[in-house]
C-alpha cells in the first residue's frame, strides 16, 4: 500500500486525509501541522507530530498550507529526493523546493471543515515531474475519484480563474441576492429552487444556450427600471457591469 | 373544476398549461396565442384560437405575454369583469387593463422549452385586488405547488431583481468559466462538481457564511496574479470588481 504522510491540516488536507484513510487502500503514516489539530474521529488513531524532524519515511508527502508558504515550508523539509506535492490550484509546481522529487495533486472542488465532500465524482488534476511520479499521482487519485487528469502549472492557473469565478463570485451573486430579499423581508429560500434550476440546466445546455434574462434580451427597458430600483453602491455597479457584458456578448 | 384559460403561450405559460392540466384538477379550456403554436402532445386536445374574439368565458386568464406588451394586450381583451392575471416578475399588477379584476400569479423559475420543469417545488407568489381573486390564485397554485405566498408588486420587482443575480448573472459566470477553459482545450465538465458543491453548501450555510476565495481573504498577491492571466476586457473588469465587492463586504 503506497504510503502518504499529511503536511498541514487545512480543510482540503482534512477531508482529503478521511477519504484516503477510509478508502482502505492508502495508509495514512502520520499527520504533520505546525500547532496541534483535533483529528476527526476516522483519523484518531493516526499519529500526531508538530515537529517537523519527527516526519517519518512515506511514498508521498502532501502539503496543505497557504500559497504563501508553501515555497519557504517545502525548503525547511528534512529530507531529499522524495514525492512531495502540493495541492493548490493556483501554485506552480516549481515553487516546491527542488531537493525533492516535485508534484502537485490538486482536487477541483470548495472544502470547508463542516460539509462533507464526495471525492468519487471530484476532478483531480495532478502534476510531476517525472513521469514515474505522475504515475503514483494518478493511482493514489484513482483510489478516491474516477476522474483524473494530468495538467500542466499553466493550465490549473487558468483553471483555478474559472474555479473564482463559478464558485467565490458566484457565491458572492447569492449573497447580493439574499440581501435584496432581507431587505424585503423575504426569505432567501424563495431563490433555492431557482438558484438549483440554473445549474440543472447545464445537463441540457451549455451556459451559452442557457442564458436568459433581460440583459440577453437586450431589454434596456427592464435594465433601467431594475438600477432605478437598485441603492447606489456595488450592487448597482455590479448589476450594471453583468447587464453590458451580457449585451456585448449577444448583441455586438 | 377551476376553469383556465391561456393568452399568450411562450415558455412560461407552455410549461403551466402543461401543470395545470395533468395535475387533473384544473380545466384548460383554451389556448390563445397571437400566432399558431404547436400543442405538446398533452394539451393536444385543447381547444387553440388566434383570434381574440373567439375567447369563451373562464374563471381565470393567464396572460403570458412579454413584459411589454401586457398594459396593451390587456385592454384589448373582449370582456370585463373577469379575473385576468399576467404571470410577470417585473410587471405591476396595476398595469393590466382595469376593466377586469386584476391579479398576478408568478411562479418564481426560468423556463426554456427544452427543459421540463418540475412545479412541486416553484414558490409561486400570487397578488390579487380583491380578497376573493387572491383565494382563488392560491387555490389554483396548490393543485401544482406546495410553496404558494402572497407578495405586493413592490416586493415582487425586488425579488425579480435578485432572480436576475442569482439566475442570469450566475449563468453567465459559467460563461465565463466556460470560455477560459475552452481557450486552455479543457472541458467545462471539469467545473460541474464545484458548481454543484456551491449550491449545495447553501443547504448547511448561508451565502455569507459559505463565501471563500482570494478576495474574501483579502489575499491581493493572488487577486493582482489573477488579473495578470486574464485578457483585458469585461471578464477582468468583473473579476476586479467582484474582488473589489467582496473585500468590501469582509474588511472594510
Amino acid at each position: 500500500m503506497v504510503k502518504v504522510i499529511f503536511l498541514g491540516f487545512g480543510n482540503l488536507n482534512f477531508h482529503l486525509a478521511q477519504a484516503l484513510h477510509t478508502s482502505g487502500k492508502v495508509s495514512v503514516l502520520q499527520i504533520y501541522n505546525r500547532s496541534p489539530v483535533e483529528l476527526p474521529q476516522e483519523l484518531a488513531n493516526i499519529p500526531f507530530t508538530s515537529i517537523l524532524s519527527h516526519v517519518v519515511d512515506a511514498d508521498i508527502y502532501i502539503v496543505g498550507i497557504p500559497d504563501d508558504a508553501i515555497a519557504d515550508f517545502s525548503a525547511l523539509l528534512p529530507f531529499k529526493n522524495k514525492l512531495v506535492v502540493h495541492t493548490s490550484g493556483a501554485v506552480s509546481m516549481n515553487k516546491l523546493n527542488i531537493k525533492n522529487r516535485r508534484g502537485v495533486f490538486y482536487p477541483l472542488q470548495s472544502f470547508s471543515k463542516a460539509k462533507n465532500v464526495l471525492f468519487s465524482k471530484i476532478p483531480i488534476l495532478v502534476e510531476a515531474e517525472i513521469e514515474s511520479d505522475l504515475e503514483i499521482l494518478k493511482h493514489l487519485g484513482e483510489t478516491i475519484s474516477s476522474d483524473i487528469s494530468e495538467i500542466s502549472s499553466e493550465k490549473r492557473m487558468k483553471l483555478h480563474i474559472a474555479a473564482v469565478f463559478v464558485n467565490n463570485f458566484t457565491n458572492y451573486l447569492y449573497q447580493i441576492g439574499s440581501d435584496i430579499l432581507k431587505k424585503e423581508d423575504l426569505p432567501f429560500d424563495l431563490l433555492k429552487p431557482l438558484i438549483q434550476e440554473t445549474v440543472e440546466k447545464l445537463d441540457h445546455l451549455s451556459p451559452l444556450e442557457a442564458q436568459t434574462g433581460p440583459a440577453k434580451r437586450r431589454d434596456l427597458k427592464s435594465i433601467q427600471k431594475h438600477l432605478d430600483l437598485l441603492d447606489s453602491g456595488i450592487e448597482k455597479e455590479i448589476y450594471d457591469l453583468m447587464s453590458k457584458a451580457l449585451i456585448q456578448k449577444y448583441h455586438e
